[in-house]
């Protein structure tokens, strides 16, 4: 499941996600902070929701196993709500609602995530970039998958500019002092900004107290940091809340009015410099298919860090790549 | 319903959702296009989901009908998701959230409405500023209400500035041709702005998909105006999602949990010129308290819009308002 949900997540064009991820993950399995033989459970169920714990289980194989209760929960109610709490870093959110589209079901993902991002007035992190990924089913058109981290820019984005020398807009992050920044140094000491100001701290908010405090994880500057804390585990918290269309209408009604309706949204005018409206999520759609007819291109230290991984495990990397 | 909902507005200090709205809906029920007399019904109950037909009531009323029927759902299964088609513009979202917060739950509420945005790289207007609130309940803390447009700003802000002869910041809005403007003039002519970019147009796109396309209701530039369309109905949808906080821990101590993480936010360390870190909500909340206390002042233009409308109906609206 790790492995899958990494490699989706590069072939989609999300890096920050992929493969670089997965030494990080073995160190925190090496260090003892991530458990690996006991499996997510569920706490309570009943109704429409349930509460599962994660027991301290690799991101994605908690992530699959709270989708299929949601799915499951979704199938029996209409909708279902699934709380999970002591999980790990999940990798990227598209990985469970484009499951969900597969299964002609819509899927509302969130989690929270270690401080990075300070609350609208102040100037030191306290929220994670908590991401919000929904999947929605289309018929021929793409499916809508929309996944964003509720800060501007990624605190990776940053890091790149100031390993590049390059400035960052005003718009992405502060400085300590909490003034707005174009060097990406400055900010990098700072605090990410969330979208559309105070609107952003809210969404972002919003996502902690539903993974976090109602889950019974990790909330706000308590969440465990996947890089710089090695002592306890992260204690991440998710949301799985799934909607089983069909309760509304024939499932095939509606993927016909999806196809309309984006193609309603694709006739909308256009700015001079603008080829074609796209839906989210289609840019790392087009990416994928791309990615699976010529292969993942990886970026030398990606490899590089691959390299050290194996050969620590006595593994031949080059050996174990696919070339197309 | 609507009087309350008007006033409540107005109490939290939303002008562009308080009493200014009376003369439209008034206008809007003498020329037929509002239905008074059937009540909101139900087209399917099942699970933890119910779909409303709201029958072109007052936006309000089908609102409360929803909340009710969101409510009930949750407090039989843990959640409940409702989805309304056929509805009006129901006013302030902050309206249904505060009283699913009295009752201890927890509750999102989401709208389309008429174009006003673009998608991200078109140039006419398409979605509404699809509106987003978050209800949460806390203890002595005040309680986290989220209530915003996924515009960066609303329309009236920018008719505001044209009015006044201010300009507006380069964010807001693009013209006709898509360019950013400061121009408040040629804002009006052109497409508010999501907030985030793509992201924000993706979140206004969801909202749109769940109300209008799931439910049954108009999406998109379907979605008549409250102002300019005089011969249809809006046919506005709303979805109501509602949880039952106890089904995950005790109300208590999750309101308990709440007030400490509120107290953690409130001490992140501050920019030089910000006083205190608020809450979602806490600014409304802060007004409405000054408002109870002093009245609600009123703008020249809405008592005159008032006035008028009253004498339309023998009614003297000095004589009817309550004076401090
Ligand atoms: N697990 C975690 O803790 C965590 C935390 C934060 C982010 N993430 C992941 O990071 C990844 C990247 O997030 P991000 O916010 O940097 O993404 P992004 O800004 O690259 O994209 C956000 C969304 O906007 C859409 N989009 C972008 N440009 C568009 C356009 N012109 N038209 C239409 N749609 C457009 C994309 O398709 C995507 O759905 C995501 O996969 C997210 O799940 C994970
Ligand atoms: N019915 C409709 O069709 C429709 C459409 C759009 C908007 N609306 C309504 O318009 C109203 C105004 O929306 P808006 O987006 O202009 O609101 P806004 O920008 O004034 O506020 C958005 C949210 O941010 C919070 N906030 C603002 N500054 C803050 C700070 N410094 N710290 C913490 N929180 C802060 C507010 O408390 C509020 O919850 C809302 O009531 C909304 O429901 C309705």
């Amino acid at each position: 499941m790790v492995a899958e949900s990494l490699v989706h997540a590069d072939l989609r064009g999300i890096e920050s996600h992929g493969l670089s991820r997965l030494p990080i993950y073995v160190q925190r399995i090496e260090a003892g902070l991530i458990e690996l033989s006991l499996p997510p459970e569920p706490v309570t169920r009943q109704g429409a929701t349930s509460l599962i714990d994660g027991k301290n289980q690799l991101g994605a194989v908690v992530g699959m196993a709270a989708l299929e209760e949601a799915m499951e929960l979704a199938r029996q109610n209409g909708i279902g709500f699934v709380g999970v709490r002591h999980s790990n870093h999940f990798g990227s959110c598209s990985y469970y609602a484009e499951k969900a589209i597969a299964a002609g079901m819509i899927l509302l993902v969130l989690s929270n995530a270690p401080s990075a991002m300070a609350p609208t007035g102040g100037i030191q992190p306290f929220f994670g970039t908590n991401p919000i990924a929904i999947g929605i089913p289309a018929g021929e058109e793409p499916a809508y998958l929309l996944d964003m981290a509720t800060s501007v820019a990624a605190r990776g984005k940053i890091a790149l500019a100031a390993k590049t020398g390059t400035t960052i807009p005003q718009d992405w992050a502060i400085d300590a002092d909490g003034l707005p920044t174009h060097d990406p140094h400055k900010a990098l000491l700072g605090s990410l900004l969330p979208i559309g100001g105070a609107k952003g701290y809210g969404l972002s908010m919003f996502i902690d107290i539903l993974c976090g405090l109602l889950t019974g994880a990790a909330a706000g500057a308590s969440v465990k940091s996947l890089y710089d804390n090695w002592h306890d585990p992260q204690n991440i918290g998710h949301v799985f809340l799934c909607i089983d269309v069909q309760r509304f209408l024939p499932v095939d009604a509606f993927l016909q009015k999806m196809d309309e309706y984006i193609r309603e949204i694709k006739k909308v005018p256009r700015a001079a410099h603008v080829a074609e409206i796209l839906i989210p999520g289609e840019i790392e759609q087009r990416k994928m298919a791309a990615h699976k007819q010529d292969g993942i291109p990886l970026t030398q230290t990606v490899v590089e860090d691959l390299n050290k991984l194996c050969s620590g495990y006595g593994i031949d990397l080059a050996q174990a790549v696919y070339r197309v």
